[in-house]
């Protein structure tokens, strides 16, 4: 650690550390774009992190997480946190991932020099989790952000591989959402540290916590952590208090359990294995110029070989 | 292709072919155990395949596909097509993956031979499209089915990689399902080759019609095909048959314009990428007991190394 470049790069660390934003957005921007710097930058960025509470939090199209997240980060704020929200988006390329965005700095969130918001675009690595996500999280985390809010839309594979990076997931239902809103419930229900019935003061509301709470019964895991069904509305966050509280808790009980350890191994274990694959597959396709991997797929357009087969060639040759 | 296992897998495959259901079942069965006879059943599947027409049919929760998925392969069977069935579906191992399942059978459509339906889980491989439901999808495309319907629930990552099965996506949007969909509808706008309003007997369809036209016309890709916006509504499948010839019309375009080759080696490499990603973790991890593996998690979660380099110690060790 003697270079010009870590110096640098524990320079920048310590500059966004006291609060300088350009410094962190230089950060995360020298980790996407994969500079000369990026190695060491992940490196001191790793070893700085391990303080803050990621939140992660979930939940099917139209269930109002970004109005709900802009609450959280008010209550938060009130508490004295500094708080970084990060929105991942799975309108990718074409809208530049801005949609999130633009609607929480349109709740006048913005000005605050504690409040960091960056959208995300949805492609790619642990599952819907980027790897860009992934990096801006561990230099929020390294940064001195408390708490770090990670937005998912959707359902399937992207939150349930959300758990790779959020201590708490919170998974948000809302009333009345159509049928498939069963199966997305009950594909979320292992993933969820706490259940959020959103736009309570919709007619179906009771209803949809009293569905929830049965299908926890149903599926109740000793863990020692009984999941709660809390209720949130509204542009004014009614329940929201009563939510960070929740998250709080939960960050206690992760502790006083040892289910924290637990989880950044689990993480570890899983961005461990996304870095390898991504790597292997970097050498094995040669960025699309390695002749073997272009016959191998030859190979299987002409029926001669089957995918599995090819892989098997391939990897025999590395 | 002189081993008795062989022989075997290739009698059970013509079987198949002669329509006898349990031995399709049963081909379906040995690749997802992935018994002995899994690599020859494979090779022989692939050998076979390449005639069915793969449709994607993705969109969100609530947006009604199943009911229209219905109704598609009503018209498909009054057409005189064999057709399969392939529900994805989020509800993961709790429900047993049936929701999707339960529900078209509820539509009458199982008492038909020439329709087969399956069911299943989410996980993993090529984003959400499990390599569970690439196998089956082969083994529909190898042993006679002449449409397979791919059916997906969720946004993100899932549908984009339905494009790697799929020689046409449909991406069905429901009017007035929230702010989000303007999302979804962005990062779909890539993938959809048919964009599908359903429910279009509801408020606001003709809106929700002409956003998607107006964000397609700012998005267009001079490909020589114009994606269509198609309407359809209701359990009588009203605009269906539109929509299936819009479909035919895609595929004769796929196949005249040379686009159904690149298509095919798009899912080659995908398929051949996924499938050795898969066996180097596999090696890698060494089922959880590689010390190398374990060593490296207990350094990352130390912070004594960050996962990037991790990884590349693991990679130089194979």
């Amino acid at each position: 650690m003697t270079s010009t470049a870590s110096t640098a790069s524990a320079d920048l660390l310590r500059r966004a550390e006291d609060g300088d934003i350009a410094a962190t957005s230089m950060l995360m921007t020298a980790l996407e774009a994969d500079t000369d710097r990026a190695r060491e930058i992940r490196t001191e960025v790793h070893r700085a992190g391990g303080n803050a509470h990621v939140i992660g939090i979930t939940g099917p199209a139209g269930s109002g997480k970004s109005v709900l997240v802009g609450s959280l980060v008010r209550e938060l704020r009130s508490r004295g946190k500094r708080v970084g929200v990060v929105a991942v988006d799975p309108s990718s390329s074409i809208s530049g991932g801005a949609i999130l965005g633009d609607r929480i700095r349109m709740q006048g969130l913005t000005m605050d020099p504690f409040v960091f918001m960056r959208s995300m675009s949805s492609r790619g690595w642990l599952g819907g989790v980027s790897r860009a996500t992934v990096d801006v999280v561990a230099v929020l985390d390294a940064t001195g952000w408390d708490t770090v809010i990670v937005e998912t839309v959707g359902v399937g594979q992207a939150e349930v591989e959300i758990v790779s990076i959020a201590h708490t997931v919170a998974v948000v239902s809302v009333p009345g959402l159509g049928d498939d809103i069963q199966a997305i419930k009950a594909g979320l229900l292992e993933v969820a540290d706490v259940h959020v019935v959103n736009k309570s003061d919709l007619p179906e509301a009771n209803k949809t916590a009293s569905e929830l709470t049965s299908m926890l019964m149903l599926s109740m895991q000793d863990s020692g952590w009984n999941v709660p069904v809390l209720s949130t509305a509204g542009l004014e966050g009614q329940g929201v208090p009563e939510l960070v509280d929740t998250f709080e808790k939960h960050l206690d009980w992760l502790r006083s359990s040892g289910e924290y350890d637990r989880r950044e191994r689990r993480a570890a274990e899983a961005r461990i294995s996304a870095t390898a694959r991504d790597l292997l597959i970097e050498r094995l396709r040669g960025s699309g110029e390695n002749q073997g991997f272009v016959d191998a797929v030859d190979d299987v357009v002409a029926r001669r070989r089957d995918p599995y087969d090819a892989a098997l060639g391939l990897i025999a040759s590395l």
